[in-house]
């Protein structure tokens, strides 16, 4: 019994006070779970006897063991019951230092949690896994519907009664549902590859050699020599979670991988991300599971300059409202709305005293305003909602609800984003926003004014766009959900009567687009928008895939759209 | 608008408030959602507008759509986060009667929570599932390694590349975790079958024929004409799940199915069950999927009288207490336990003020006492503990925690406990025991005094048992665990130098012994046992498997006992 009594006691001393507010955490032995000493810091914390908590550089491990456990409902991420390293929630001025520390995590645990936290700071600080969410296989052999793959050590499996099992030394399973190929020289998502999402998990494995495995599934293509990225079926670990919060700034903070995003914030106001990057590790395609960064009805100010935010499997950026689905009328000022995709249930997006818009989600027409007074929850999907005034009679079962009053001003501002799946930034916000000398090569478009009413649910539209002396990669370069450099196709059916602008006063001047494929702009909906004084280089990059290269393509896509000023 | 507003009003009338304190829930329309109904109904109890909760006879239907949604850590089965149609949590002195109802529950939705519940009844109703969670099919032809299939419609499936999936008409999946084999013509587990749980979910598929599916699993064998059966591979829907609550009354209850266990109780006192049958529904062999009974660090009393236990796929009851794992020692007061089995974590199964000991697991040895002065939970699997005495020096980690304070009084009277899989009852306490007048027809033993502080972590031991009156008819006829139609079989060493006889004081008087097997009693570790004025009558019932015709096999075996008393 005394030898572990002088474990307990050594370990305590890792958790030094200063005078200063400080408290240290020590660099901790090899292997150590640095779990409950963070924890026990944390609680220094919120005792007030303390607001810094800074780690002495070094590697520190981080296992679910001894970690906080919550049910959290992240937006556009699974809600789970999940471990967290360092729940910050409920705390105010705190300032976390990592003073340029590695951690890495081992298994189903997410490194940060601030629900409810005001003026918090995280920096100077990586994070990665010690067995990655994903896997990645590398193409042996190419047949008709068949891959051979070969899996490094850093993915674990097996292959049980011809299905393929990821898992990881403590047993932990790494289920897959969706296969991406990727580039292994350029170390990109392959060009015009496909997203393989239906029934992949049903895929048929066959162990032929000790190294090899062939797997099965109609349709199946891929390139001797790229890597097959077997992406993660859930995103059940995102890295710093932020719900409810206030002022967060989160600096000199890389993430090299999350089983889901890097970071999610829903229905905060003022977050400033200044170097955080998203980073492959080494030796692998993919950095995180989902988007690098996601916003869902924040407020305030959103920063985002100076990061690298590249090869995560999702994303760049979205910032966005969620529409709610008007499932009954109660009273005249009571309905009851349903959050209708499954990863935004659960999640707070209205709030008492939030201005809302009632939208026909056909046309995405704003026809109605109102504000909230009052809420009931009845379980994840469904919310009781009172309303100030009466509603408008055309109020009816199957339209949305989306919250006004979260118009963030944003600024994007000397970013690099490239090599990832899917798009750069997604912007719905009615607020300002800039974004100005960034870098951009990603698969699909490079800004998205995307919004849906419909089937994801996402508030968007802007009112005030600036994109400015950016430089358009060679973007798009999967093309398999449509064209566009810049798109602005919200999910929408114009209405001659009754037209709906969703997006209004897009500048885009000073920029440089590398263009393999015609096509830059990708639009409709829009009332004002000015094109000038931007610089178009033509490039044969990627050869255009065949059926594109026989179309007639337009640079300038616009429909239904009036005030537009195109000058190239 | 007028025709939505209608309907509520309608909607709102069919709860009805007379004035002895009953809360009146009228037949509601043809598949109309009860759910909401009785939520408000129960708001009611809550707000004290009445103690008595009626429902007019009738059939009704519950969704999760609008129920109660709670993460829920129930004994025994899986935690998740859980849908309820009958909330009574936080109820005190309140009668639910179904005046004979039928409710169907349609998809992942439990009929009964009590959670810190007090003086509660719940009767004259049954339950049952429009889906049930595990699925039947027909074996129709038998190959090596392979059958072929045949699904009614009450089990929807889709096979999807080689996949058998499960499903419902909403698309809920139901998957399946566990192959077992019934008797078609006995609506009975078939005699000396197999259960197949090592990589049954991968099992290949291929649909042959519109009617026919072939299934392939290394070592799968079964008889042209009975049923497969699919077991759920979750217990993620128990029926009535009881908690820290207080004289509990369930009578007149029958469950058709759950995705779970019937009744389970944990750390509650007083349960009294009357008339709680359970049957397989119209057509199908199964009807749990888990245990009809299961109860866990309760106390007080436990009364099952006059209930048919019949076709679950687990034991008709088992009562024990948990034991926590000792993880570390933190000072000579202050340790930390681990709830080691994955379907006990979570679970408050330790109390301040409970007297506990200290266990050897390997020889379920009791070496020391102490008592609870406070506990504080780490997460669902750590606690950390505080005595009100110093600890005994030989505690070490590795050792087993166990509340001594939890030990009911148990009756089980005038039942039929038939052709289910697995056990009748298992019986883990030191109170008084009685086992009077029951029928008992069980794929393996009838009474089985189990514990386990390695694996299962189920603590047990009876000071004081009565087995009287009872017929047991051919028990024990899987065969696949073990000889015994009554069992004592705790899992431990025995240790010469310093022995432990972990159960004590058995009367068996007065039963009748109906055995195709010559084993009748099969034990060890035991002080006190008395077999006197039982008939036993030899069967020609079930064949005995080969294997065991060739041996010699006596009727009683006890190993390591003292004060044996056997009169045939």
């Amino acid at each position: 019994m005394k030898s572990i009594l002088t474990l307990f006691l050594a370990l305590s001393f890792t958790v030094v006070f200063a005078n200063d507010g400080v408290i240290l955490i020590k660099r901790l032995g090899n292997g150590v779970d640095a779990t409950i000493t963070v924890r026990n810091a944390i609680q220094k914390l919120r005792a007030k006897k303390g607001n810094k908590l800074i780690l002495e550089k070094g590697e520190y491990h981080f296992w679910p063991k001894m970690a906080e456990e919550k049910y959290l409902y992240i937006s556009n991420n699974d809600h789970s019951l999940k471990s967290i390293a360092f729940d910050l929630s409920g705390l105010e001025n705190v300032e976390v230092d990592g003073s340029g520390s590695t951690f890495i995590f081992h298994g189903y645990i997410s490194p940060f949690l601030l629900e409810k936290s005001k003026n918090i700071t995280v920096k100077n600080l990586s994070f990665d896994y010690a067995r990655t969410f994903h896997s990645e296989g590398k193409i042996v052999n190419a047949y008709k519907d068949s891959l051979d793959l070969s899996f490094s050590k850093d993915f674990p499996y097996s292959v049980d009664n011809y299905r393929l099992n990821f898992k990881d030394k403590e047993n932990n399973s790494y289920p897959f549902g969706h296969l991406l190929e990727f580039d292994a020289v350029k170390k990109e998502v392959a060009p015009f590859a496909l997203d393989y999402i239906n029934g992949v998990e049903n895929l048929i494995a066959k162990q032929i050699t000790p190294d090899l495995v062939r797997i099965y599934l109609p349709g199946l293509k891929g390139n001797v020599g790229n890597i097959l990225v077997f992406e993660s079926k859930n995103r059940l670990v995102p890295g710093i979670m932020i719900s409810d919060s206030e002022n967060i700034s989160i600096s000199h903070v890389t993430a090299y991988h999350a089983g889901g995003m890097g970071v999610i914030a829903q229905k905060s106001k003022n977050i400033f991300l200044d170097n955080f990057n998203v980073k492959a590790g080494e030796g692998r395609m993919v950095s995180l599971t989902a988007d690098a960064t996601h916003f869902a009805n924040c407020s305030g100010k959103i920063s985002i300059q100076n990061c690298v935010l590249q090869n995560q499997m999702d994303d760049a950026g979205n910032i966005h409202g969620v529409y709610a689905q008007i499932d009954s009328i109660k009273s005249d000022k009571e309905i009851i709305i349903k959050l209708a995709h499954f990863q935004q249930q659960g999640v707070d997006y209205f709030a008492v005293n939030d201005s809302v818009e009632f939208v026909i989600p056909k046309y995405l027409e704003t026809y109605a305003k109102n504000s909230i007074v009052s809420l009931e929850r009845i379980n994840k999907t469904y919310i009781k909602v009172i309303f100030k005034n009466p509603l408008s009679s055309n109020v009816k079962a199957g339209d949305n609800l989306g919250v006004l009053s979260d118009s963030p001003d944003v600024i994007i501002k000397n970013c690099t984003i490239q090599k990832n799946r899917a798009r750069g930034f997604l912007i719905g916000t009615k607020g300002k926003v800039l974004i100005e000398n960034n870098y951009f090569h990603t698969w699909w478009g490079a800004i998205d004014l995307y919004a849906n009413g419909t089937d994801w649910f996402e508030q968007g539209g802007v009112a005030d766009l600036t994109i400015k002396g950016n430089i358009f990669d060679n973007c798009n370069y999967g093309l398999n959900v449509g064209l566009g450099v810049i798109i602005v196709l919200a999910n929408m059916e114009f209405n001659p009567a009754n037209p709906t602008y969703y997006n209004k006063n897009i500048l885009i001047v000073n920029n440089t687009f590398k263009v393999f494929n015609p096509n830059i702009l990708n639009m409709k909906s829009v009332d004002g928008l000015t094109f000038r004084k931007n610089k178009i280089e033509y490039t044969n990059t990627y050869k255009l895939p065949e059926w594109y290269a026989t179309q007639k393509i337009e640079a300038f896509i616009l429909q239904n759209s009036i005030n537009i000023k195109i000058k190239k």
